[in-house]
């Protein structure tokens, strides 16, 4: 019953209809524009409230660095074609849609509702909304790089994960080929991006396992009130800062001097590691104020490291507990091991046995996980939070760098070596 | 490891930590309540910005009336306890907290945390956030009638919802005892509110199931932008507004005449009727613009009606297919059937077929679902958009009426008349 055939005359009533709201959107967009977000420095402040957009175009992706907007919708995708020329062309639809989307605008061009006689371009849900400071960030996995010819073109850098201590992980929340990370202010911008990306890659990728999260649970604007974790704390005080250029240069990007030839193509890139990690939040909150604090290392209601008083005093590690969560964390005890932190709270209802299903969705960028995310995931081993929390879902992803301007696309760097 | 020991003598760390931060929110709250939202008539149009509080007392529960918030987190209970006595304590503590929580305040008293050898009585996570225009509505579920002995108090438009054609109910995703619905601008407030009432009700209840909703499909303000649901259209155009006095008490508030003497104590309340609809998205967005739009029976840019111009203009039936949705729902069809429409859509990841498990969790409030939700789902049956949606979870509640004061709680006028 569904009539798929194009007519080359676009009906009048698709463009009455959709013309009108291109305009609005349009307009919307023009004036986003004036309040323009920046990736890494030159942010503005008033973005989150304008909904503004954020620069898709840079030598690093957006949605590393950039501020944390408020929501995520994060999918990890499984490659069905065995075509390179096919995949390589998805990628640069890819691009095309994720630059359109993260300026405001709907996939497609023009009265974008299309022909009355064929499937809209873009499936409508975000027509009206603002940009909402949406970024795009793609990532692809190790199992990528059994396809398509890749094999001498995975980074060292791009391990397995090792098996951590108390581990369970659940295989259809790991891994996956590709992943896309969508942040935004507003959550259904964030999910209309995943799906009309799912949409267009529709017979070439499928998605593997996807992630909403509702509340950020690390900031990278210190400026801004630090949010608190779904164990009640806050989280993230000394994360690193979007705007600490030396700090994001030294634990986040890959540099020249990391690469050889056959992973040149990161050069500007990043690692990112993401674990889907449960709470038990029914047993978290039977403990007491003591033991909470006592195993975080941090006062509950400030934030402040134990025997200080406010937020951001520099740790005195050795006053707190050897295995206090802070303390196993610290770059001090980790040799310098530092990682950019993104993660989102969720809450996906309940798991059969009348408990939330509920946690946190982490997330850390960083040069290399060898040096970041393993030795202290490492550390981690003795902390007595393991007693609330169990690591469910992991997956490793190579992030490429940005896309440089209007031609380039995602994966380039990989993809066009050969081409 | 966890001391629950409660000692008399507070200590000077939980004073410190937790009234400092009480401080802050003492002042957020009676900043917020400059601009305080009413619910029903009155309703403050910035206080979506401000993130004021609604009011919690009034003669119907807030939740309904109230101008749709952003985010909902809804969660059934089923009851445990076979002790009536102790149950009626819990709801006097829910009504306790939740007075507290849509005030933007912590659960407790005082220093709020509390004592640091005992758990604190806030989990923390809505800390310094805003009270986000928080309400937190509960209804009562055929099933609690068969417990307490209040099977005679039942009221006969508590009916158990008949079999609809296409329905697919999961148990897990259906029912209940007791339901609380809350609303919130911010996810986290309506996140912490469930589970700080299911904290509280540790031991007397247990989450049957939960559903978070991440974007409004319906507005109960006319004037605001019409949200669209997943499918990209334009969804409770004509939904009953806020401010409709006459409407409201027509087709949703339970009257007077409406009740006996078992049933009396539903005066001022509503019945609502909760569906977990799956949209099979992926085939929804191979079907083509004007296929969407017939289904609907409006344009899928600007909302209007078929023939019509304006999503606002009077729909006219006749030039809609016969079984186009609008056409099919609408009270001209149904013999004057209206429901007040307050649903949200929902992400939950995907479903192991690698499609995203999206839809919309319809809440449709009425005055009676005889005449409401009943008879406008029978005339769906032929609905085209059969093909494209699956109801899986479904519930029905007594909702009774409002908080009339601090003295008053939340199922009064229920369980106390032979107390």
């Amino acid at each position: 019953m569904t009539d798929t055939s194009k007519s080359q005359a676009p009906s009048r009533r698709s463009l009455i209809g959709w013309g009108g709201a291109g305009l609005a959107l349009g307009a919307a967009a023009a004036g986003g524009a004036v309040a323009m977000a920046r990736t890494g420095n030159d942010v503005d402040p008033t973005a989150a409230e304008t909904g503004a957009p954020v620069e898709f175009h840079g030598a690093h992706q957006a949605g590393i660095a950039t501020p944390v907007q408020d929501r995520l919708h994060f999918a990890a995708f499984d490659v069905e074609t065995d075509d390179r020329a096919e995949f390589v062309r998805m990628l640069k639809d890819w691009t095309v849609a994720a630059r359109r989307m993260t300026a405001g605008q709907p996939v497609g061009e023009g009265a974008y509702g299309g022909l009355a006689e064929a499937p809209p371009d873009d499936t409508g849900e975000a027509l009206g909304l603002k940009p909402s400071r949406l970024t795009l960030t793609i990532g692809f996995g190790p199992s990528l790089f059994e396809k398509f010819g890749l094999a001498d073109m995975r980074p060292e850098a791009l391990v397995d994960l090792p098996k951590f201590s108390g581990d369970n992980l659940d295989k259809n929340r790991s891994g996956g080929d590709l992943c896309i990370q969508a942040c935004a202010d507003d959550p259904q911008v964030a999910v209309h991006a995943i799906r009309n990306l799912a949409r267009i890659g529709f017979g070439k990728v499928v998605i593997r396992w996807s992630q909403l999260g509702f509340g950020k649970t690390s900031s990278t604007t210190p400026e801004a009130q630090t949010p608190r974790n779904l164990m009640g704390f806050k989280d993230g005080t000394r994360n690193i800062a979007g705007t600490e250029t030396d700090r994001l240069k030294k634990f986040v990007w890959v540099d020249e001097k990391d690469v050889d030839e056959k992973s040149a193509w990161m050069t500007g890139g990043s690692y990112l590691v993401a674990r889907r990690i449960r709470m038990h939040i029914e047993t978290w909150d039977r403990t007491s104020l003591q033991e909470q604090e006592d195993i975080f290392g941090r006062d509950k209601g400030e934030g402040a490291p134990v025997g200080k008083a406010k937020e951001r005093d520099e740790p005195f590690l050795k006053a707190m507990k050897p295995e206090a969560h802070v303390r196993l964390a610290h770059p001090d005890t980790n040799d310098g091991a530092t990682i950019l932190r993104r993660g989102y709270s969720f809450t996906d209802g309940t798991d059969g046995l009348g408990r939330l299903d509920a946690g946190l969705f982490f997330l850390a960028y960083q040069r290399d996980v060898r040096k970041g995310f393993i030795p202290i995931q490492r550390s981690l081993a003795i902390d007595v939070l393991n007693e609330y929390i169990q690591h469910v879902g992991s997956a490793i992803f190579a992030i490429p760098p940005g896309v440089r301007d209007k031609d380039d696309w995602w994966g380039r760097t990989l993809f066009s070596r050969e081409a």
